[in-house]
């Protein structure tokens, strides 16, 4: 019998992966840098080359059931990765296969957003619940929905890619996508920095600790973080007009599944209330009475890198 | 046996009623004003004189399995109609209920949008689809959402409220919901006149066979139409306008649960082509690259009365 799993997270910056038992326990974790590599087939090789030591240690090929892999644009149903905005590999990468043929392993891939949603189904605050949404805030914008306790995949396999949304017809410009006004341009780490550069150029005579970084590196959304926590004006208004924003999606996405719960992972999440409060603000100001002061706004209470490599490997333990 | 169902469609406007056969034909139907009686119990009490004299014709109480009710805000888990923003009946209605102490018969309700999304998907265009999205444009903006083959309920029932997303954040004001920039506020038979009157005001030297109306009741969705068939500019531009909004939303809801096809209802879907080809435009110009030229944008071809009617039928029928 197989004991273990490898699960696999694949996002814009970092790939994290690890080795889970039965129980949802991760034995060992590691990450990488996701575009360092040179082509798609130099990434595999390079996770190969950390990971096969530690399938060793655990008992060699035999003593896994797989590897589930989450990534942007995964596809459950032909394990490929299609026109991934995010990530440097273009057109349709057959990721599956390329596991497969490598790790000599059972190879599964889902969207990684879809696999962070299945992790906190699991093992997280939705534990209980058929019906939700998270949210993932990070190098982009991901999204898991669940619908009577099953992630909503689509006709194609592509369901969920809420980051996309329109929410600002005719505003930012996404460079990834061509499109202009979607939720992925502001509520983004990069999306968070761009509108504090904006900010600062707008109001080019009010003092704020912001300007003693570098806009060329230096402002994130963790420096806008820690402006903010000291009180800088600006720093806060950043965070004020993402939850606005935020809040107005989070509200249409409440009117398509009116869901128990939204769940918010990733880095603009370690903002908490700064970013909480005026979210569930604009989210509320924007739902129509019967779902009012109804759907509850949470973070995650895993470990992000956990829930995503648990839900990733959760795809092979399940047949 | 019992041989028929009694199928109940409320709209905004109108009340279409019929009675159904096991194989979904519509024997007898008719329609009534939904706000014009004073009240829920008079409306229901005005439905039953009408349907009385056709339930004993069609062999009495005995011979009808049900009654199903499809209606804005209605609840299948609940029986009941909350907040409905487009009725006059305000506050939490027990419609199942009252149906059932009049009727005396078993009734089912459940949100108008959702009950012509059944009806679509029983008899209908989507009849071989098991992920598609119906969009009624009528009076208001109705939505059904069908997943694997069921129509989205969410966690209490009422999932599928499309028409109040936002699309226009601080637009046009929803005098129902209190809320600015819904696609309600543009899509609708509402939004279409309030359109043309506003091109017509910002335009004010540009001639238009729309100012041969009165602005006061005159410019409807239907004159709007007609004018614009005859190349009238403002008229076409009033199409243009709406179809960019719709587009845009239609690319919303695709990013959340990637149907098949979208099926079109309702009053607007009377402009044919006028309202399709920049609602299609919009759509595609908002995807990303994996939904792009994948998804159907289809006219219902069942009678918009029919549909809701079957619909709301199959309620019973199914058990």
């Amino acid at each position: 019998m197989s004991n273990y799993a490898i699960g696999v997270d694949i996002g814009g910056t970092n790939t994290k992966f690890g080795i889970v038992d039965r129980n949802g326990e991760i034995l060992y974790q590691d990450r990488m840098l996701t575009n360092e590599p040179d082509d798609v087939q130099d990434f595999v090789d390079e996770l190969y080359e950390k990971l096969a030591p530690m399938i060793e240690k655990y008992g060699g090929h035999e003593n896994f059931i797989g590897i589930g892999v989450g990534a942007p644009n995964g596809n459950f149903y032909t394990g490929t990765i299609e026109y991934a905005p995010n990530l440097k590999w273009k057109g349709i990468i057959p990721l599956a296969k390329l596991f497969h043929d490598k790790f000599k392993l059972h190879a599964k891939l889902t969207n990684d957003a879809n696999a962070a949603a299945m992790g906190e189904m699991m093992y997280g605050c939705a534990k209980n619940m058929k019906h939700f949404i998270t949210i993932t805030l990070g190098t982009g914008v991901g999204s898991g929905i669940v619908i009577d306790g099953k992630i909503v995949l689509g006709h194609d396999g592509f369901a969920g890619e809420l980051g996309h949304t329109i929410i600002r017809p005719g505003g930012r410009l996404h460079p990834g996508t061509g499109i202009r006004g979607s939720l992925e341009s502001y509520a983004s780490a990069t999306g968070v920095r761009e509108t504090a550069i904006e900010l600062l150029s707008k109001n080019p005579k009010e003092e704020s600790l912001l300007r003693d970084y570098s806009i060329n590196d230096l402002i994130t959304s963790k420096t806008v973080y820690e402006c903010a926590i000291k009180g800088d004006n600006i720093a806060n208004e950043v965070f004020n007009f993402t939850g606005q924003i935020l809040g107005e999606a989070l509200a249409n996405f409440i009117l398509f599944s009116s869901p128990e719960a939204i769940v918010l992972f990733g880095g603009l999440t370690k903002a908490g209330n700064l970013i909480l409060d005026p979210t569930r603000a604009a989210m509320e100001a924007n739902l129509i009475k019967i779902f009012k002061n109804k759907v509850k706004l949470i973070f995650s209470e895993l470990n992000e890198a956990d829930a995503a490599i648990l839900g990733a490997s959760a795809l092979v333990w399940e047949k």
